[in-house]
């Protein structure tokens, strides 16, 4: 069937309303009609082709809110008129030891919710900024939000588990002191989760406009990264360190705020390496520098539970679909508290 | 008392013969006579001040073994005639965290056996290229291999250690693949423990001709990491590697060897950085890069009960205490296969 979508034939076109086709559901899928679609910074690389490998026509988008319009014969795990989220994967191998385990999203055969390879039309996955989208049922999760808060649930399903997974493989927790670097889409999701979860949570943020906010959010404790002696306060007193900030910049003062067998986890991914960080930062206290790429499907489901029950969703502005342009402009400039959603209804209006 | 060492004045000049004093042992003193002195990296690094900070008279030496030739009146643990060994400390605060866990190699407050701050002449710590040396029982060990390994056991006391630490921290053994990067004084005895841990071991070196040598030190496969298509056959396959090379290198070629949660730990400090490892090696299977030192008392006692038990104790070359700067010299090009141990019956003769 053909829907209404946003996308951009090429890197240099600014993305406009489009016409894809969906595959009918087969035995194991369920059709969805989106409602919210959030906005990540990915979707903007994706698009104008920052990173290689981009697939034309693009139509980006993996942070999907929507509700079931059909299953297939097989599908159990999901009915017509579920409130549902997809997000960055809508498919993977699903018979290795990643998978069997439960983290598709380490597998080598994961397949991406745009840009992933698909023997739909046109040969490649198309994402969540579009009317509806068809996805086996072990990649749909369920969501109990209320509905009126359903849009900002959207952000959750990228920002939230990138987030929420290296927090809890990393146990934060009660008794647990853990800094959250950044407080842009993701960093502002850390925060709120690393507070549900029980820790001790220091926020680290360039800019001091960001301290009342940063507290707002969840963080015990606000510091200014640009004052050094803000930052020795902190010295050897760490046991994790959530780093959201994909911008390059020096892992090292951050490192030294670990205490011995500490852990400071990348999230964002920089186009420009980091400056190389100092061995002696490590073997002087056993420190670890580790990465993290989004969540798997049981534990992205547990993190949609965890926030149901914790009341925690984005902090969002709301666009519409013909907004997307003006939307990743800002983003690029920091201009967004915290996440931008699309709303689908806006789309063909 | 005073007793002969070989040490320098200066940075700029070589180790010669020097007598220095050593305090009558306190209460929880140990006076140990010592038989041989194993010649690590770090002895060239701090005698020529190729580290900030080195102070002078000068007298390294880290992995000592000897005899016990006076207890103080408190001592317990140790008694007059006993064989013990001396690494890479002789004080910590012993009442800190890392101090109660026994890991008192993490302590702020660690005391190296040379260029340590100490209420003894000359004001810091003398290593163990001297005749005896006086240690509080605390950082005493005990030796139970059979007396003619003695001078193979000294390098167990700093390379030893160093290597078994990491090795039992990320649990190598059996089921474990686990590679061994660079094969000198550190890596020849990381293959030796990793092997006699149980792990599958692989050893990786930039020299065809150490192939043969890693084979026989205890390792399962050798790789040639010069041979990217040697690297490929065992992509995303290691549990853990231990980086032995403190000369800077890409590390992104050992990161992308290790499977999802795998952990790469360097044991050694490049002079200049490394390059910049890629980001995306970290979070794309959640790996590690993590650093490790030495290792605390209790397991420096467990390492060499291990290595009594297995029949383990380092390849050496003996030298008399005037070939030093010899020996220096040949180290710098690698050309010791696999430490050298200074022979202490040979100062003064």
């Amino acid at each position: 069937m053909t829907v209404l979508a946003y996308g951009t034939p090429a890197a240099d076109t600014p993305l406009s309303q489009m016409e894809i086709i969906r595959r009918a559901p087969g035995p194991h899928d369920v059709q969805i009609d989106i409602l919210f679609c959030g906005i990540c910074h990915s979707d903007l690389h994706q698009a104008r082709s920052e990173w290689a490998g981009t697939l034309y026509p693009c139509v980006p988008g993996h942070e999907i809110v929507g509700r079931v319009a059909a299953v297939g014969g097989h599908v159990g795990s999901h009915k017509v008129g579920d409130l549902v989220g997809v997000g960055c994967m809508v498919d993977s191998c699903q018979h290795c030891a990643d998978c069997d385990e439960g983290l598709e999203n380490y597998c080598d055969g994961m397949v991406g919710t745009y840009n992933g390879p698909s023997p739909d039309a046109p040969g490649h996955t198309l994402g969540g900024y579009s009317q509806q989208v068809v996805v086996h049922e072990r990649y749909v999760l369920k969501v109990s939000h209320p509905e009126e808060q359903l849009a900002a649930v959207a952000p959750l399903l990228c920002a939230g588990i990138t987030t929420y997974s290296p927090l809890r493989h990393w146990q934060a927790g009660p008794g647990k002191k853990v800094g959250v670097v950044g407080i842009g889409g993701l960093g502002h999701m850390g925060l709120k989760l690393a507070h549900a979860m029980g820790a001790h949570v220091v926020a680290f943020t360039t800019s001091e406009s960001k301290r009342a906010d940063a507290l707002a959010l969840g963080a015990d404790e606000v510091v200014v990264s640009r004052h050094p002696e803000e930052m020795a306060a902190h010295a050897k007193s760490f046991d994790f360190i959530l780093n959201t900030v994909a911008a390059p910049h020096d892992l090292d003062p951050f490192l030294g705020l670990l205490k011995r067998d500490g852990t400071m986890t990348l999230v964002g991914a920089p186009a420009s390496p980091h400056p190389s960080p100092n061995v002696f930062g490590f073997i002087t206290k056993r420190r670890s520098l580790a990465g993290s790429m989004i969540g798997g499907i049981p534990e992205t489901q547990e993190m949609l539970d965890f926030c149901a029950e914790h009341g925690i969703t984005s902090d969002i502005e709301m666009i519409r679909a013909e907004q997307i342009e003006t939307a990743y402009e800002r983003m690029l400039k920091g201009d967004v508290k915290y996440r931008f959603v699309m709303d689908i209804a806006t789309m063909g209006q």
